[in-house]
């Protein structure tokens, strides 16, 4: 089958290879559709590497997808050939202490669609098991299903924070990870949510198709925690870091209210300084999360009920066939580009 | 002043006391604009009772209530006079073991509007604590404000029953505190909620204003389990139960997914039967709750954002001098009425 | 192998049958040492069934069991063939929903050792999960790893309650599961536990084995009411209900300070009235349990430290060759008989 | 009456003033017994300050009391002249959004004994709220009542650690703060606790008094995180930071399993650096505690029933009229000394 493969930095490859797996009895076969790119893939493709995963042999990128059930292994039940579906994309060991205690994202053997050595999504079809397979109701599309991954981070961001109903939060970052976890926070129960960056495309794009769920602010063109505190006198409850940035790290406990807390989503290179007496005299807590664990049926239901709208953060579309074009665009990312989404012929 | 008083058992009398009250300096006065009539209101009325509350003095009703500050005492910071208001109804002793633990609902020496011996708010103006009076914003009406009481309700069954993002839920009973309540579930992170009843009236009535929030279920026309687990094949995550009804309170159980929870807000008459052992083969969880605590702002900002509408709710209104009649409306609620509201001349 | 049959009701057989398992990667091969006798085991034996689990083919009896690996499969890490271990006697599907979620126990297709149709412990060897079996620390003998499958149900249920600092508990009936769970709430951070029951006996053993742990009374003798609040003007902080009677769990509510919970760990034989609306003024929650998930390698660390001491519990012994003689003794149970240990000659 | 001022930086006088205050209707009058110096009170004499608290005119220090009823307000129920009693130093605002939601601790306007400018307890006798006075059992002396101060400490972090039943521990600093947060921890349910330090002197007392409910390790003789994988090969559930040491608190991560939890009790004197990434591969969650709420009466029952043994903590007593040179002892400290504790003539 045709297949997107990483040979090396900077060299992608769309070909044919014998990549058919077998069918095991909780597996289905699945014919692709179509396949977001993320942040990791194009990572994976200019530096070959993240942290300690290293590609240092042909891979197939892709880990955001939907597409059609094709075949079932025969202890498959909530699944039949025709169904469309989109596939969460870690593979845990089902017996792991970590699995049994109900948090099989954290299992070390969890192999992951391309992350090294595991190949990906971008591809004709894939197999996978049954219960990571998520049927899509009629009224969600193949590309909103393709986008339940990333969403399935804001989801989870969302459900480790413990919101409280009406709680206030300000997320620190607007890049797809901010907007998908600011959407979530407001499904989940907030009453209100900032979005600050100081990229103004990111901003306006939020303005233009989310004015109504939450608000932004440009940080650099005022005082961040002034606003903060004049819509909120005692401080947000929550703070959800999508930024990574150290200086937007340092900053979250001067956000917030007496109890409330910062959820750690982006990921700094090295570690970060956390004002820790600052936090102390307010018992700030801080949650941190790693991709998502239980949510991928919570994250369908909210497109599915229209409380969560992820059609907009589509922003680019590639044929399959254009596939390379694609990650050679993602690679020198215009500011007013969310996500982009690869259509497969099938 | 004028204030509306129940005498006795069947014997409401509108007419002038003097109930003026000393100014303490955390206390604001507020003369009352709306006041909304609840159930518990009319039950003493035509009972003279609940439990073993009895009307043995006569006592002024009402405490669904918002204003406007006329004075505020002296250590008032984030009041003053002019600002619209709504109020939470019950003063409890601040310094009781209850209080100190955040749970002041529970202190067994709350003072409760309308509760006896407590005078409650039908009357033209009021002192009250500072800090159970609530600021409105300038899009939440006088109308919205007196609603905050029961949406609170709702509030706190949503809050105390710690939904996670994207939790489906079942609410047994259609009245006025099983639509707060499923307002209350989905703007606090449900994705999808069916609200169940016998009374085809309750059930047009929320079709036709919420239907975009939450489904229902004519009990008399079909199977609810069935219903339930057609939409939900393990069953639902939580179920609110509304009602009151000892066959609901049994049923409940038998509606949920493993790990559900159930949380009982109805009030039925004599201690009610509940499937123990189908409980613990899913580990189910009964949460019950009494009234609200630390919830008004949180009703408020989600009346404040769009979240939750409770125009609707209110089905008729009536003048202060009409307040009688009112009340024997009450008494006689036909099916298609909701809330009673009453607008006070001041 | 020889293995103690249930062919039909009150008919036990010791016998030899081929009983030989595969063993599978992930598994290890155990030479059974001890074998404790549960209640569930006497109930199978004396009446063929419990609720809608039938005996209607020969099976093998016992679930509380430790032993020796005497093999262990290819993917197995932490075992090795020697290893002194206990097994934890409910093999869920790895891949459900409910074990994705951390609440194996909850699997609807779990597979407990002698319940129909699943063979028990009660022979020779048996083939078990690796990651099922735990090995015991080198002060913890055979007989106290037998004792562990009993003591989880009590810690499952601390856990479930999640107890507070300096909590204090009642638990209603001193039967095996009252003590193991007054047991694991002393352990668990309780600060003070009543145990409660009419059974002089078995209050009696308790006196005379944990008497520095907890209190017992004898509710023959007088107002257990009056005594627990005696102790505790608000009441306790939570009551562990370990009897299965209605009539102890009707007046659970009533024991209970505000905030307070109620564990039901006893299953009475129909649904049991609850006082809901006592419940309601002090927000009691409800907590049901369902035998044990993730707690095995926590009881084993509890009886390795000393904090909990099951060695008391063994009144009486048998062989393996007694062990029809050992039913016969358990279907007459003497009140002062807790457990029964057989050993197996291996 | 009495009272230890400290005048300025290194000036301490015992002297008489006129302190007595009026006795409110929830109030008792206390005569002193038993004070414990505090690292805070040394550290006031020493520098006068600590961060923003000043202490820029006479102040009395001592926060850490035990005393009796000498008189009650006319309001108060549960305490009466001749009671034993410790008192909880820190006197919220009862009315504040912090304190009705239960976290009293984290009011702004709280007023804590000898944090500038409100008087400490050195002095013969104090009015305090009888809400915040807790009547020592018989069993608890004078002394250990005094202890309850710091003990809450250890058992306030316990509580926000949400400790499950024999979840491991490690706790970094064997300081004051360090022994009665492993104290704490073991009593409220760690079936094992680690603490490690570098001061030989203070592991010998741990080993000395606490032998059979934690171990130690010194830092200085090995590798802590091989030693802490060695008994816990998936690492430890909850890391106490009681050092305040930065890099302590960079090296807590590090020695967690997946899902643990980070206490961070010690204050570092700027903000200090944390590994996010390792941390989110983990899904480690910090939690920060400032003083306590709600904790006294649990930290007395501990004392009461056996479970924790404060006595030991207390290495060099003085008497009232020594107290200059207690404080120059304390200035001093030896490694060997952990409390000192005055005692009042009354």
């Amino acid at each position: 089958m045709k297949a997107l493969f990483l040979d090396r930095t900077d060299k992608l490859t769309l070909r044919d290879e014998p990549l058919d797996q077998p069918l095991g009895d909780g597996d289905v076969r699945i014919r692709i559709v179509n396949v977001g790119i993320c942040g990791s893939d194009v990572h994976y493709y200019r530096h070959g590497r993240i942290g300690g995963f290293v590609v240092d042999q042909p891979m197939v990128l892709g880990h955001e997808a939907s597409g059609v059930v094709v075949e079932a292994g025969r202890r498959v039940g909530h699944l039949q050939p025709g169904d469309r579906v989109c596939m969460e994309p870690g593979i845990p060991d089902y017996g792991s202490r970590q699995t049994l205690q109900g948090m099989y994202n954290l299992d070390p053997d969890v192999r992951f669609w391309a992350t090294p050595p595991i190949h990906g999504c971008l591809r004709e079809s894939i197999v996978h098991p049954a219960n990571l397979t998520f049927k899509l109701p009629d009224n969600v599309s193949f590309e909103e299903g393709a986008l339940v991954e990333p969403l399935a981070i804001g989801v989870h961001a969302a459900k480790k924070a413990r919101i409280a109903p009406g709680d206030t939060a300000l997320v620190l970052g607007a890049g797809t990870i901010g907007i998908v976890t600011a959407l979530a926070a407001v499904a989940a129960g907030c009453s209100h949510v900032i979005v600050a960056d100081a990229k103004r495309e990111k901003l306006d794009f939020i303005r233009r198709h989310y004015d109504a769920r939450f608000s932004t602010f440009d940080i650099t063109a005022g005082d961040l925690k002034a606003h903060v505190l004049a819509a909120n006198p005692q401080g947000v409850d929550i703070v959800f870091e999508a930024s990574g940035s150290p200086a937007a790290i340092l900053s979250a406990t001067g956000f917030l209210a007496p109890g409330g807390k910062v959820v750690l989503i982006g990921m700094p290179q090295e570690p970060a300084p956390i004002d820790i007496v600052e936090a102390q005299c307010k018992e700030i807590e801080f949650v941190t999360i790693f991709r998502y664990a239980n949510v991928y049926d919570r994250a369908i239901k909210y497109i599915a009920s229209g409380q969560i709208d992820v059609k907009p953060l589509i922003t680019h579309r590639f044929g399959f066939d254009e596939v390379e074009d694609a990650f050679r665009f993602a690679a020198t990312l215009p500011g007013d580009a969310i996500k982009i989404m690869i259509r497969l012929p099938g």
